[in-house]
């Protein structure tokens, strides 16, 4: 039956020979986009004996570096640093207090040596202790501004097409797609409806406490607390899909260490299971790191071989950006 | 125009007349449904100054009393105390330790003058410990069998058709429904989805931890946790609310003072906004309480008469379940 079931995807793929027809048009045909469309065929055919109720069809992404750009820095610590010159302006007394004085200062060599406290610093300052409207149009108007460094467009413009074709591909199946973050949730569900698709309630991210209160008018008001409630990375990936979903999910995309557990915890689950990884091999159409198979190693998304070791070993899915994709971003001609 | 979608409401109701195409057939007609017809027809209709797009349709329902019985005793506390031989007998050492010796008496008068640490000790034995999975099946195999003492039926049984036929309403009218409970997120969604057809992920209740970890065979597994993320009542539910669904309700149903601040919440938003209370005030068909309104005192579901002067002046609507209820359970003949 399952053999069956394989060489049905394969009929059905080579029946979307035609582009318009093609669910998955900037991939190009091989084993990833396959496994793709042939796990979406056994879990959505009635007949199958894999078939999966559409209650249950829960799909979850990793979002930085699985679904838009992650390098030089994640677009959430630029948009911290940014803000940091607004929240001086509303408490100068931190002009000459450190970390704030090197990042006014703008200089790139310093900031990046700023230590693990110092950014910490840094986030309370300007992830907590405004109300959650406010923060919401704080990230609204920057993310209307800011610019990434090296294509020089908006971030939301850097989303990578390949995955936003997955994403409209299982939602057309019947799959609730969830992203799943290291990221702030309230910072990714500011732009995750008109970005990706993904309403505020399908973004579980790390979650920091809120409380209610009342504003000087007497209006209810809930304010962003410092308090970490779940850091949503490593083992806090399958437990935060527990604590927002209740389900565990029948497809995963990740693409570095943090998603290990998401992935591991997926597959381990009945019936057709998958579990995906971006490989962030092609230096010339987007950047290389790893430092699995011999790519550069880096501290913003690490995959090393260990993980790669785990997905071959496991059946996961290593998707290479530079051969199975087609195309990375929509603005590409 | 707010005139004339009144009288449309009305109108609407009005050739609503056969029971097939009534939304809400267990209920009088009265200002109690009208509030709600009228709530759904401003929200829904395309011409409406209030007009709320289907992707911000959220409605918020606490269920302990506004969905189902919660006198005498809350069924999860129920719950617990009926685990505990199970308890036991996998720790026979507690036997004789309290508070599981008084338990295990099965003396009510002693049971009932158990303090708030006592009650704690009881809920971390029966609630934490165990894998997510193996909860899920603890509570649906009570479920099974459990009955509530003055019905003697199934604790599932036991809601009130009226809230299921809002539940129903607001969901064919694009609403997404959700549970907003005191109670424990993961005892709710055992059987929220069979119970009310709301999924896993639209409950929202008080968050235990869980840990992420691996079973004898190397199986991910996810173990509950003693430690509390979100005491999900009073500031809770809104703090709750922001954290599981990012997005202020619509519509809010509640029963007691811990309902208070959702209700608030929800009302303050822009637009048409529904927060109703569940009174009950009807001993002969289920149980009256408050202390508002000079009904009887009492601990499980308080409601003062605070609140109800709270609702009289921010426009929340009171069901009367005497008047308001043409009948109460869907067993009723």
């Amino acid at each position: 039956m399952k053999t069956f079931l394989v060489i049905g995807a394969a009929l059905l793929l080579a029946t979307l020979s035609s582009p318009a027809q093609d669910p998955l048009p900037s991939w190009n045909d091989g084993p990833a986009k396959m496994t793709i469309v042939n796990f979406v065929h056994v879990t959505t055919e009635v007949k199958s004996p894999n078939f999966v109720p559409p209650e249950d069809r829960i799909a979850t992404f990793d979002q930085d570096g699985t679904l838009w750009v992650e390098h030089p820095m994640y677009a959430q610590v630029m948009y911290c640093l940014d803000r940091v010159p607004a929240v001086v302006a509303k408490k100068p007394e931190l002009k000459n207090v450190e970390p704030f004085k090197t990042v006014l200062s703008g200089d790139r060599e310093a900031i990046e040596k700023l230590t693990m406290p110092d950014l910490e610093k840094i986030l309370v300052a300007t992830l907590t202790g405004m109300t959650t409207e406010e923060f919401q149009a704080q990230v609204e108007a920057w993310l209307a501004t800011a610019k990434d460094p090296r294509w020089k467009r908006p971030y939301t413009e850097l989303t990578y097409q390949p995955m936003q074709e997955v994403l409209s591909y299982l939602r057309a199946n019947g799959y609730k797609t969830y992203i799943v973050t290291g990221g702030g949730q309230d910072f990714v569900r500011a732009y995750s409806e008109q970005t990706y698709g993904i309403p505020p309630e399908q973004v579980v991210g790390s979650m920091a406490g809120v409380t209610y209160g009342y504003d000087t008018d007497g209006k209810p008001i809930l304010t962003k607390d410092p308090k970490l409630l779940l850091n949503d990375n490593n083992a806090g990936k399958p437990e935060g899909i527990h604590l927002m979903i209740g389900r565990r999910p029948h497809a995963a995309f990740g693409n570095s260490t943090g998603d290990r557990q998401m992935l591991e915890y997926t597959k381990a689950g009945d019936g057709a299971r998958l579990s995906m990884l971006v490989l962030h091999d092609d230096a010339t159409r987007e950047y290389a790191y790893g430092p699995a198979q011999g790519l550069p190693d880096s501290k913003v998304g690490t995959f090393t071989q260990a993980l790669y070791d785990e997905a071959q070993k496991d059946g996961w899915t290593v998707i290479s950006m530079k051969s199975d994709w087609k195309r990375i971003f929509k603005f590409e001609p």
